[in-house]
């Protein structure tokens, strides 16, 4: 593995693999990897000649509340899982690199944000848009892997692409999880016993609300508070929200009739846990984008 | 010369030149063309395996009192000219095509812009950058090509490219001029034969305030103040401005210690020409980026 932290001698090793017809997978990242990560890695070794992997802290996602400095960091066990999984080049740039100057370029996003997750991060799309399209452009993928764990992202992720006609396809990568369907995270570790056997409800909450629109409930209401009693019941979590929109354009809906995402975000006393599930109007689950 | 309107067939095409390792050259305009549009052509037919060339008047940057509907528009005279100089590729793209929806990715740049011909068009460059970055992407250039005549834009373009990381390279093309200095343009057709001959002393205006630099001058007031009076005894144009900034920036400046633009708009009865020299602190002439 190749591990690259200068722009230049990035750009200098993608033109030569572009000069031999490389077919580029791109994962990128913010470090301290999970099985969530690697699995990207994983997808992408499988589809693509070249795995590139960037770890970039992105200063400007996080907002005036939120700590960039403290956002966990491991380069060295990065370094070795990335290696494992067999990612070609590990692109770790600087950040004074990256914005070297003030900046007066701006991509801003005027939708898919205001909801879920985005509601409460003003400005944290605008920096991820910001970064990405700085990535693509130094590493020009013809393929890039995102989680569908974090389906705002990649619902934003999509826009920018298509609106912007990057030359580059979006691959959604189904969320993985533990045996008791609870989705893996980073944060799980902070779940206490009791907490990390009720957080399997999480899930669990999901499948119930997606069969019942199997069963032909087209009501966003029922489902919601149907998925909100399981984890009410079944829980000592406290409901951040369980919302239904239309994916991925994350618009409100009255009745199910075009594909939607199904999401939850739970606080633990020491973990806040997000899920989602995204299916059709017949309630089978889309699992690509 | 091959015309293509989709943009899914200019990605198709635009991947097979790549796959044999073509080296793309792209000058992007708005059609209507006259001897500086062939000039780029022609110089990135020199520098490149295969010239691209697109037409596309953009709806975006329009200003609500300008008139998007009455840009001047002639795309037979326009297919012929680029096959003369050897275009290989005319990119014709359809408005709804790279507009098809309410857009929610926006672009925005927060400098360059509040002077020069940009102060009295609020939104163009926004308009400008967010088109050239979807161009950009679809057409993948090694180089892109910009006449030095538009000076802000080629600032603009410059700011875009290296902020967000394109790997493009930026060649700024000297303006051509008639024989006696007259910055070419499709303007000067609504000169009179009294403005015409008048106009040549634009030019001459500012290698007059270019020479004083070169004999030492460095406040930038008692160049402007020069040229300014050149302008007003020579000629019965109405000066719009004559300006001197710091270039690429654009920012005003007290001493002329850096590279700077002397640039000028002046207006006749049915013309508003504009023109300008970049030089150094010892008046230099710049002519690339």
């Amino acid at each position: 593995m190749e591990i690259i932290h200068s722009i230049e001698d990035m750009l200098e090793k993608i033109n030569q693999l572009k000069k031999s017809n490389k077919q580029i997978g791109f994962v990128p990242t913010m470090g301290f990897f999970h099985d969530g990560h690697t699995n990207l890695m994983e997808k992408a070794k499988k589809d693509n000649d070249i795995v590139v992997t960037s770890i970039f802290v992105n200063p400007l996602q996080f907002g005036p509340n939120e700590d960039y400095e403290q956002y966990p960091r491991d380069e060295e066990k990065d370094k070795l899982r990335a290696e494992e999984v067999g990612v070609d080049i590990l692109f770790i740039p600087d950040a004074k690199d990256m914005y070297p100057n003030k900046r007066i370029i701006e991509l801003s996003i005027k939708g898919r944000i205001d909801v879920l997750c985005g509601k409460s991060r003003p400005g944290h799309f605008e920096g991820v848009i910001t970064v990405l399209t700085k990535l693509f452009h130094i590493v020009q993928p013809n393929k890039v892997y995102f989680g569908m764990k974090d389906a705002q992202q990649l619902a934003v992720v999509s826009a920018l692409l298509n609106e912007l006609n990057f030359p580059i396809e979006l691959v959604g990568v189904p969320t993985i999880r533990e045996r008791d369907g609870l989705a893996k995270s980073s944060r799980n570790v902070h779940l206490n016993n009791e907490e990390r056997e009720e957080a399997a409800w999480l899930y669990k909450a999901l499948l119930q609300g997606q069969q019942l629109v199997v069963d032909g409930e087209l009501n966003p209401d029922i489902i919601v508070k149907e998925v909100s009693d399981t984890i009410i019941n079944q829980t000592n979590g406290v409901i951040d929200y369980v919302e239904i929109f239309s994916y991925p354009k994350l618009q409100p809906i009255t009745v199910i009739d075009q594909p939607v995402i199904l999401a939850l975000a739970v606080h633990f006393q020491h973990a806040r846990l997000i899920d989602n599930l995204i299916f059709d109007k017949r309630g089978q689950l889309i699992n690509h984008l």
